[in-house]
C-alpha cells in the first residue's frame, strides 16, 4: 500500500469570498474557493510528482482536522502562483516525458484555413507560451495503454492513485463501520488505490488517463469505472472574441467549480489559436471533436469532406495537444435508415454531418474505412478515443432503440481495434433515456465495449422541462453514475434553448458534481461518505460556516443563508433559519443528545431534563 | 369504460405571458399560462362534475390537436372567472355534500389562542367568505373510505377518474404502440381509469382523496400508486404579515405552476385566521401539522402541551376543512433512545417535540395513546392521516436506521387502527437517503404499511450540496416515485440555509413536477409520453413557441432561448440556438428524414440528395 505522504506544500487560506463576478479584460478568475486552501502532497518517494488537494479548514468547536478535497481548478485557485495567461502554467509532466525519449519534431505548418481565415482584427494572436511538439516514434511506447500493458507504471499512474484515495487511508486508520457500503453493481472499487492497481485497469481497458504527450501542463486525471466518477463540462467559441483571455476564463471557471475535464467544441474562426491559448493553460484534459474544425476547413460543405483533411486536423490537434478526440466513426452507413421513423431523428452534430456524408455518396464513413489510420496517429501522442455516439436518442421517444444500439456495437467492434493498436479508449453515451431504460444502456455498453469506460451526456429522463435539463439529465447521470459510467458529461440550463452564460455554466458543474457525487456514496466508494458527514455534523452542531465552506458551492449557500438571516450574528446562531428560533428540531435534538439519552441511563437523564425546565424554545438573541 | 365527453366550456387562451411578477397588494396572480387555456370537461351523465384541464395550442403546421393536461391551478387560470380572494372560490362541492345529509353543526369559538393572542393591529381580520360547518354523525357514513367499503361511489371518485384518465382514451384509440412501455415494480396501473376502479383502490387503503367535507371549494385529487404521482409544497406565513392575500399568494402561486396539495405549516400569530384564508380560497388539498399550533397554544413550552389542547386543535382545523393532518403519532417514548447515536438527531419539528415531550415525563405519546380518540375525530370529518415520519434520517449517515424503520413499523400498526376506524391514511417517508437505499424504504414500506400511500421529502441524495438540494432530492424523489411512492413533497433550493422566496417556490415546485413525470414515464404510465413526445416532435420541426408552451415553465423556456435569440424572427428560425445555424444536427437530420431515407429506395434518394447540393448549412438569414 503507498502511503500518503508528509511531504508537502501548504497556503495559508483566504477567508475573504473568492472573486467570483467575471474577472477584468485579459484576465482570469484567481483565487482560493471560501474557506480553503491549497494544499499538495507527494506519494511517498515521489518528491516530483505533487498532487494537488483542497483542504477545508473546520472550526476550532469541530474539534475535526482539516477535510481534504479532491481539486480539479489547478493553480488559478494557489494565492502563490503567479498566473499569466500569455506564459500558460507549469509543464508538470515535462522531466516526466523527458524520461521516455521523445523527440522533439518539426510542428505541422498554421495555415490561414485553420483559423477560419481570420486575419488583421479579426484574428486571435496565437499563445505566445513555449511550446515544443512531441511525437512517438514507430516501435516506441507512447501511451498509457502501452505502458500499461508491458507492465509499467507511468508518472501518471502513480499522480492519478494519490489523488484518487483522498480520505481512504485516514479513514481505513480510524474506521469503525464498513467503509464500503454501497451496491456497486459488479464495480470492483478497492479499499485502497495503488499505482498498480491503476495500471491494471488501464491494461485491461477499463479505465483511461487521457494524456497527450504534448498538454504537459496536464494535472493527469483517471477516468474509470473503479475510480470516483467524473464530470465534463462544455465550452466554445464565442461569436465575436473581444480576447483570448475570455476563452481560458471559460475554462478556468468551469474547473474552478469542479469540471474534471472540458471539452473545446469551438467552431469557425480562430479555432486554432483559441485551442492553443486553453491547452497552455489548461491543468485538466481537453477534449475536442476534430470532424468540427474538418468540416470548417472545407467551408462547410459535408460533400467535401475527405480523409485527407481530416487526417491533417486530426495531426494539427494532436501536436496542439489535445487529450482526447471525439470520434464518430460508429456512424455507418447501413445504420442512417434506421433513424428515418424516430422523432428527433440524429441529434449529434458529429452524427448527423457523418450520416449526410456517407448518404451523400452512398458510401461507407471514411472514419470507419480509415479507423486503423487514425489509431495510429492517436496512438503516436496518446490521444485518447472518445468515440462518439452520433445515434444518441434525442427524445425519450428514441431511446434504446435500433439505430442507437446498432452503432454501439460497432463502437464495441472499434474499441478492439483501438486496444489492438495500443490506444486508450472510452465510449460515449446517450441522450434522452426513460429511468427505467437506462440500466439496459450501461449493461450493453460493458458487454460489448468490453469494460471500457462509459461516458455519458445525462441522460435526460423527461423532454418535457427545458430551461430544467441541469435536472432532468442529473436524475439520470447520478443513476447511470452509480450503475458504472465513468464521466458524466454536464448538461446546463440553456440546454436546447441557448448558449450557456457564466452562471449556467457554473450551475451545471455544480449540478453534475452532486450527481457524480450521488453515485460515488451509492456505489459505495470507500471515503466519499467523508464529507457528508462532515457537513452535517456542522448542520447538526450549527457551524453555520463549517457548513457553507463544505458544500460544493459555498458562496451560494452563504448568500442563501444571508437572505433570511444577514447579520453576522446569526452565522453562529444555534438554530436553523428555516423554522427561525422557535421550533427548531435540530436544536430540540440537540439537547436531548446532549443530555446523553441512553437506554441504561434514561429515566434519570429524563429527571434532569425535566428539571433544568425541559427547554424547547431558545430565546431570541 | 367512462366516455371523454363533449360537454366542455373553454376560453380563448391568452398568448400574452402570464403576469409572473408578483401581484398588487391584496391580489393574487391571475391569467392563463403562457399558450393555454382552461377547458372543462365533464364525465358522461355527470353534467354537474365538472373536471378543470389545461389545452396548449399547437401551431397549425403541426396538424397536432391542442395537447391537454393535468391542472392544478384552480379558477385563478380561468380569465372568466372572477377572483374575489374576499369571497372564496366557487363550493362545487356544496351539491354533492348536501346529498350526503350532513347537518350543519354550531362551529367552535374562536379563541385568543387560535391566533396567538394577536390584536389590534396585528390580528388579520378572519375571512369574510361563508363558511358553514359540516360534521358526519356517527354511524353515518362520511369518509371516502367509508363509501368505498360500502362499494358506494362518490362524485370525488367520478371526478379524480376522468382528471386521471387525461389523454389515455385517445392514445388509447390511436395507439399504434404499446401504451405501457415502463416497469412499475408491481403497481397495477391500469389502461384506463373508471370510477369502480377509483372506489376498489380507495377501499384498498391504496389510495385515498384528502376532501374534509368542510373544504367545499376542493377539486378532488386523488392520492396512490395506481395513479400519477403528486406533489405537494409547503408554505407559511411570514413574521409580518401584510396582508391575508399575501398569504394567499403563495397558494396560488405554487399551484398555478403544478402543485397538487399545499401543507401550511404556519406558526406564530395569527395562524387561524389565515388558515381560514386560504382555506376558502384553495382548489387544492391543504395538509397541516396540528401539533404546531398545539404548541403555540401552550405558549412553546412542550411540557405543557397535552391530548386537551391538541385535541381541541384537530377540533378547530377540521372544521375550517384541513383535508390532512400529519400526526407524529409513530415517535413513541421506546424509539427516542434509538436516536441517540445519530449523526443528526431528530430533524423533523414535530418529531423533536414529541420525543422532546415523551423525554420530559418519561411517558408514552399522548398521539399513540389516544390514536383511536384521533381517529373518531378525523372520521367525523373525513380529515386524512398523514402519518408522520418524526424519525425521518436527516443525513446520509442516518439512512435506513433502527429508529426510521422502528417507527415506521408504529405507522403500520396505526394505519390498521385508522382503517378500521373508517379514515384514509398516507404514511410520510424520508428525508436523507443514498441511492442504493431508496428502495429499501419503499419495499418496507409496502409490506409494514398495507400499501397505503407513501409520501415523501426528496430523499436526498448526498448531503454536500446546500444550495442545490432541491436537485439532490429530486433525484431521489424521482427514483421513489418510480418504485412506487404516491406524492413527492418538494424541497427548495433554500433547505436548509433560510426561507424560500416567490422564485425559489417555484424552482421547487417545476423540479418536482419534473420528477413526478420521469416517475410516471418509467413506471409505464398510460398517456404519460404524449407530452414528450409533442414537445420533442416541436424541437425537431423548430416549432419554437410550441416547445416553449409544451413545457412545465414557458415563461422560462422562452426567456432563455430570448437570451441568445432574441429576435422574433428566431422563433421561427429553422436551427438551434446551442449550435448556431452551422452545425445545426437537428437541421440536417432534417433534411435527411424529409428526403425519406428508407432502405428501398435509399439509392435513389442518395442520388436526388446530392444533386439538391447536399446541403448542410442552412443560409444565415
Amino acid at each position: 500500500m503507498t502511503q500518503a505522504t508528509t511531504s508537502e506544500r501548504t497556503h495559508t487560506g483566504n477567508p475573504r469570498p473568492a472573486n467570483t463576478t467575471a474577472p477584468a479584460p485579459g484576465h482570469v478568475t484567481t483565487g482560493p474557493i471560501r474557506g480553503s486552501r491549497k494544499v499538495y502532497s507527494s506519494p511517498e518517494g515521489h518528491a516530483d510528482i505533487r498532487v494537488p488537494f483542497r483542504e477545508i479548514a473546520l472550526d476550532p468547536s469541530a474539534n475535526e482536522p482539516p477535510l481534504r478535497v479532491y481539486d480539479t481548478s489547478g493553480p488559478y485557485t494557489d494565492p502563490e502562483e503567479q498566473i499569466d495567461v500569455r506564459q500558460g502554467l507549469p509543464k508538470v509532466r515535462t522531466p516526466w516525458l523527458a524520461r521516455r525519449g521523445f523527440s522533439p519534431i518539426a510542428p505541422r505548418e498554421v495555415r490561414p484555413e485553420d483559423n477560419g481565415n481570420a486575419s488583421g482584427d479579426h484574428l486571435v494572436a496565437p499563445c505566445p507560451a513555449p511550446h515544443r511538439v512531441l511525437k512517438g516514434a514507430d516501435g516506441q511506447m507512447v501511451t498509457q495503454y502501452e505502458f500499461a500493458k508491458a507492465g509499467i507504471i507511468t508518472e501518471e499512474m502513480i499522480y492519478v492513485a494519490h489523488r484518487e484515495n483522498l480520505g481512504r487511508l485516514k479513514a481505513a486508520e480510524g474506521a469503525t463501520e464498513r467503509l464500503q457500503d454501497g451496491n456497486s453493481f459488479g464495480a470492483a472499487l478497492p479499499e485502497f488505490v495503488t499505482p498498480e492497481f491503476v495500471r491494471e485497469e488501464i491494461a485491461r481497458g477499463r479505465a483511461i488517463i487521457p494524456a497527450n504527450i504534448n498538454h504537459p501542463e496536464l494535472e493527469p486525471v483517471i477516468i474509470g469505472r473503479n475510480f470516483l466518477v467524473k464530470i465534463n463540462a462544455n465550452i466554445g467559441n464565442s461569436a465575436v472574441t473581444s480576447s483570448a483571455a475570455d476563452e481560458v476564463e471559460k475554462l478556468v471557471w468551469s474547473i474552478r467549480w469542479g469540471a474534471d475535464t472540458v471539452m473545446d467544441l469551438s467552431t469557425g474562426r480562430n479555432i486554432h489559436n483559441i485551442r492553443d491559448w486553453i491547452l497552455r493553460n489548461a491543468p485538466t484534459p481537453i477534449g475536442t471533436v476534430p470532424l468540427y474544425q474538418a468540416l470548417e476547413k472545407v467551408g462547410g460543405d459535408v460533400a467535401k469532406l475527405s480523409w485527407d483533411v481530416f487526417r491533417d486536423t486530426l495531426i494539427e490537434q494532436a501536436e496542439q495537444g489535445v487529450d482526447y478526440f471525439t470520434i464518430h466513426a460508429g456512424v455507418r452507413l447501413q445504420h442512417v435508415p434506421l433513424t428515418a421513423n424516430r422523432v428527433t431523428g440524429i441529434v449529434s452534430r458529429g452524427g448527423s454531418i457523418m450520416a449526410s456524408w456517407c448518404l451523400n455518396g452512398h458510401r461507407e464513413s471514411f472514419l470507419y474505412e480509415h479507423f486503423e489510420e487514425i489509431c495510429d496517429i492517436m496512438r503516436a501522442y496518446d490521444v485518447s478515443f472518445s468515440l462518439g455516439d452520433g445515434l444518441r436518442p434525442g427524445s425519450i421517444a428514441d431511446a434504446n432503440d435500433a439505430a442507437q444500439f446498432a452503432e454501439l456495437e460497432t463502437l464495441g467492434e472499434l474499441t478492439q481495434i483501438a486496444w489492438a493498436k495500443g490506444c486508450q479508449v472510452m465510449i460515449e453515451g446517450p441522450g434522452h433515456v426513460p429511468m427505467h431504460k437506462i440500466k439496459e444502456n450501461m449493461d450493453k455498453q460493458l458487454r460489448e465495449c468490453g469494460e471500457a469506460p462509459f461516458y455519458t451526456l445525462g441522460p435526460l429522463t423527461t423532454d418535457i422541462a427545458p430551461g430544467y435539463d441541469h435536472i432532468t439529465s442529473a436524475i439520470g447521470a447520478a443513476m447511470i453514475g452509480w450503475f458504472g459510467t465513468a464521466m458524466l458529461c454536464y448538461v446546463t440550463p440553456k440546454e436546447h434553448l441557448g448558449l450557456p452564460n457564466r452562471d449556467d455554466v457554473k450551475t451545471g458543474v455544480i449540478t453534475y458534481r452532486l450527481a457524480a457525487h450521488a453515485a460515488d456514496l451509492a456505489k459505495g466508494h470507500p471515503a466519499a461518505k467523508l464529507r457528508d458527514d462532515a457537513l452535517s455534523r456542522a448542520r447538526f452542531t450549527f457551524r453555520w460556516e463549517d457548513q457553507f465552506n463544505l458544500s460544493l458551492d459555498p458562496d451560494t449557500a452563504c448568500a442563501y443563508h444571508d437572505e433570511t438571516m444577514p447579520r453576522e450574528a446569526h452565522k453562529t446562531a444555534h438554530f436553523c433559519s428555516m423554522c427561525g428560533p422557535k421550533f427548531c428540531s435540530m436544536r430540540i435534538s440537540q439537547d436531548l443528545k446532549e443530555d446523553a439519552i441512553r437506554l441504561a441511563g434514561m429515566e434519570e437523564k429524563t429527571k434532569e431534563f425535566r428539571e433544568a425546565g425541559g427547554k424547547v424554545y431558545v430565546p431570541a438573541e
